[in-house]
């Protein structure tokens, strides 16, 4: 192979063969190619684009790139759901505990936070004593019993996806559909899992800024998983706007619990319902009418409740936080956050709203931080509400005085009072698969 | 300046500002930016393109990254004739003398040859005695004495381009018209001179495949000039087929000196008179029927053979073999090659015939490497001229007798003979500027 070449080829709108995107990934993965080479190739597929069978090369050739979590003792049961990342998103909180409570079998791996998004392993170290470092044993003996085990990504998941995308991160090519899929799918491939539900957020606060690209990527993803051999649907959902009303790690929790009660934000409800329903559909072979006649006799009948504390407890948390949310600790400071004039809530900016929170300490600027698992913001008002000047909007929790100032400023910016109602944006735009 | 913004801003199509591009350059040069988002711009700039005004800030910003000729003391007079790199191209032996014997001054440093293309100090070198090292002082007293001095490079021209064309090289992005510009032009630039005569190889052995892109690169190359202050013209000529018949250094400093003294091959002739029309032309502010006029009476009435004598001789070389030119050295192998079949020449590959003439010894495969003066290929046809089996087509000169066999195989394949008489393609598409 000569990496020239192969950057010809895509610099002139050519196909790249299985063979060529091989090698390129494992040369450059282990160091033999410099990243000047791999930025020009990354460049020039911004502009010509992948077609599917590249692009699934490029996935496979990735996933495969480092280990990969054999979950085929659990034949096509097992299921995963993969947010491409927004604020205020707990939904894994609530949709894994559903579609083990109807049979399903989620073995997950999962991330922290960075940034202003953050991860559901950082969420459930909220319950103390939850252990996120369970043995491979310990994790399969659970998710065989209690249909659900999340713990924290341990091994090398697609480090050729790694280096990529660290590459790409600082040459400008991020935002590329074929790369992006290839990105998401290889470590949806590590991940082991047979079928996958992918939640496309799209908006002010998601990867994707509008419903076409939204689309574009969707379609993508899920064209790639069924080339590799997936059951797979992608749904693409709003995220102009946090999720709920909460954000950080335990207010989250604590809203996660609410809707498996049978309360909570109604935004959240709905999209953890259709993210389910897909789930349990893929994962079990239903039609969409069945999965949800399942979902909803589960949520309503508390069985999903249960199954988050049997999980929970399986896993060395204190499970009485359940049904006592109170336990969980607060922040020193609650500060309440006025509105300032009157009138609509126009828009909230969900990426402001997350980047506040971090500012808080319920996120980590940097890898490795500690995070304060009481921080956050719960948000009083929805874009479309009505409110009147010296109206709550928002409490922002946290110990340091320092940053609620800024916070506050932050918040209050991030929330758009305007004269009139604003048109109201479909909460799922469409489920592709 | 983020580097990364100015990748995302080139990459959207966006017009880059004059500091943008200096700063650029400026920390990628001292080594301040990393390779790999060079690249990644060079990649995007091979995609959006570059505005006449990107384009000349780059010159200007890669020109002005080292040292710059300055030949202000001899006012408007100073032209330099740069051609983009051909096979057998003795032109500037031809064209400087003629330029000097008018009143122009040829203060130039110029290359020596790599790959397939050969240089005129290399050239110049078959003078025993010729000295390309002069010390400043010298070389200018040359140039005002006698109208000419052509030396080897010394200091640093445009290291900006040198380590950006490296770069481009090896990621792919070399073929980018505005990219090309700014490289030739900023070497034109700190090169120093007023009048500015671009010849543009167009053909199969040149840098240009095509007479658009040539005309496209011509027009760019051109507009950049004048915007930096520059006269400047632009020829596009044939490099199907090598210019003349004779490539190697002294073969083709016996051919100059032909043509110089009103005989050698017509192709070549002509090339010259159009390049010392446009020089003269240009340094002179003379219509071109003036320019023309002089160019002609200078070659007829022996006054440029005179200034090539004269200039050789100043620069210490053995002028006595432009009188007597079989006292240049001949190769110990002088081997015939015949045509293998009769028909018409169709075409003279001037890659291939160059490529093999390097082989010979005429020319060098890495930088550094020795050069035998005497090597090379003397051809005996022209595409259009009918050939009988049996009939000579070329002479190779060699000392090196394991060399033969592949290069008789190489320019046998190089020169196509078919049945029917080819098209006869012009040897000048056309004059820009």
């Amino acid at each position: 192979m000569r990496m020239y070449d192969i950057i010809t080829k895509k610099k002139h709108g050519e196909e790249l063969t299985e063979s060529e995107i091989r090698d390129f990934v494992r040369e450059y993965t282990r160091g033999a190619l410099p990243d000047y080479q791999a930025s020009a190739l990354m460049m020039a597929i911004y502009f010509r684009g992948m077609t599917d069978r590249e692009t699934s090369a490029l996935t496979m050739a990735m996933a495969e790139s480092g280990d990969i979590l054999d979950l085929s003792s659990f034949g096509t049961l097992t299921v995963d759901k993969h947010s491409t990342g927004g604020v205020g998103d707990k939904t894994t909180l609530i949709v894994a505990p559903i579609a083990a409570s109807v049979g399903c079998k989620v073995a997950k791996m999962s991330g922290r936070g960075l940034g202003h998004t953050g991860g559901t392993v950082d969420k459930l170290e909220s319950f103390p004593g939850y252990d996120t470092g369970l043995s491979a044993e310990d994790f399969f003996r659970q998710v065989e019993k209690v249909g659900i085990a999340v713990i924290g990504q341990s091994g090398s998941f697609a480090p050729a996806d790694k280096k990529l995308y660290a590459l790409r991160d600082v040459t400008a090519t991020v935002d590329s559909i074929p790369l992006i899929t290839s990105s998401i799918m290889s470590k949806q491939l590590a991940a082991g899992s047979h079928s996958i539900v992918l939640d496309v957020k799209c908006g002010s606060g998601g990867f994707m800024k509008t419903p076409e690209d939204a689309e574009r990527l969707a379609v993508g993803m899920v064209n790639i998983g069924k080339l590799c051999g997936r059951n797979i649907a992608a749904l693409i959902t709003n995220m102009d706007t946090p999720l709920g009303y909460a954000i950080g790690n335990s207010l989250e929790v604590r809203e996660a619990i609410e809707v498996l009660s049978g309360k909570g934000p109604e935004d959240l409800r709905e999209v953890c319902v259709e993210l389910a329903v897909a789930m349990v559909r893929l994962a079990l072979g239903l039609s969409e009418g069945e999965a949800r006649e399942r979902v909803l006799s589960s949520l309503e009948g508390g069985e999903a409740l249960r199954t988050l504390k049997v999980w929970i407890a399986a896993q060395g948390g204190d499970a009485s936080y359940i049904d006592n949310p109170e336990l969980f600790p607060k922040s020193r400071i609650i500060h309440k956050v006025y509105s300032t004039e009157s009138g609509y809530v126009a828009r909230i900016d969900a990426e402001a709203v997350g980047t506040a929170s971090v500012t808080l300490g319920a996120g980590r600027a940097e890898k490795d931080e500690p995070i304060d698992h009481a921080a956050g913001i719960t948000l009083y008002a929805k874009p479309g509400d009505k409110v009147e000047k010296g109206e709550l909007l928002a409490l922002l929790h946290t110990d340091r005085d320092e940053a609620v100032k800024a916070a506050e400023s932050a918040v209050l910016k991030a929330i758009t009072i305007s004269d009139e109602a604003p048109e109201k944006k479909p909460l799922i735009y469409k489920i592709v698969g």
